[in-house]
């Protein structure tokens, strides 16, 4: 077990999110950004990025925290406003990439994946015309984001 | 879209997070419980549930998603003290059970899905050494979670 736990994860140095901003930057302020994911086959996939390498949620401060968590959660109320999802789900999963950052996903019946988590398998095509649909609002989703993180600072 | 939209998700009669514990209940207060989940592949596997059916962590009020952050943060804690894992993973889905629960999962270098998260494809067998091993620590993650939770009421 000793031996098998002492496989290593990426540095700083080594970090794609040390490295680059992880998607198109909506926001970013002194401590995290809030990026459109490049997840062609679910749009309207946001990632909370911490802006410094930290591993675990724990390793921040508890107003680190928050206000952290108020970023993931002002993202979850604009995807609900602009794409009325049937769920949102919500992840820090990191394994690959040890640096904290929230994947905030709005989840419809035909997207490739539902009802399973997007990284179980496939469950069936994608639908062409929800796809474009949806991207189309990402627009009107970046600045509903711009504006609830406004209103909270 | 509309039509797919309409696909109907499990109501309170039909919640199985209503109508049972969803595990073996290591803590219960007024607001949530925290339960070793029944996945013995993965031992150290907590969820924290939220009592009432809640759909999404938005429909929460402030103060109660303070409150349930700081379960699963505590857990995340007790589970670092306890495994010393490679990674914690946290995530609230709830695609085929809309009852707002958290998973909060200890990662092994040896664990059948790492790196990837436990919903995806299986990266190897069951290492049952080091899951009997995990297992043997249960009742002392239990103590730990009781522990920081009582410390922060």
């Amino acid at each position: 077990m000793s031996t098998a736990q002492a496989i290593s994860l990426p540095s700083e140095a080594a970090c794609e999110l040390c490295r680059g901003d992880g998607g198109a930057v909506v926001l970013r302020n002194d401590e995290l950004r809030i990026v459109l994911a490049d997840e062609p086959e679910h749009p309207g996939f946001v990632r909370v990025i911490w802006n410094d390498h930290v591993r675990e949620m724990t390793d921040l401060a508890p107003p680190q925290i928050a206000r952290l968590m108020g970023a993931v959660l002002a993202v979850e109320d604009a995807l609900r406003a602009v794409f009325t999802p049937l769920k949102i789900n919500l992840a820090s999963l990191g394994n690959m990439t040890p640096h904290v950052h929230w994947h905030v996903i709005p989840r419809f019946a035909d997207d490739p994946h539902f009802p399973k988590p997007v990284w179980a398998e496939r469950q069936r095509g994608i639908d062409r015309a929800s796809v474009d649909a949806r991207r189309a609002l990402l627009p009107a989703l970046a600045e509903e984001i711009r504006a609830r993180i406004a209103s909270r600072e």
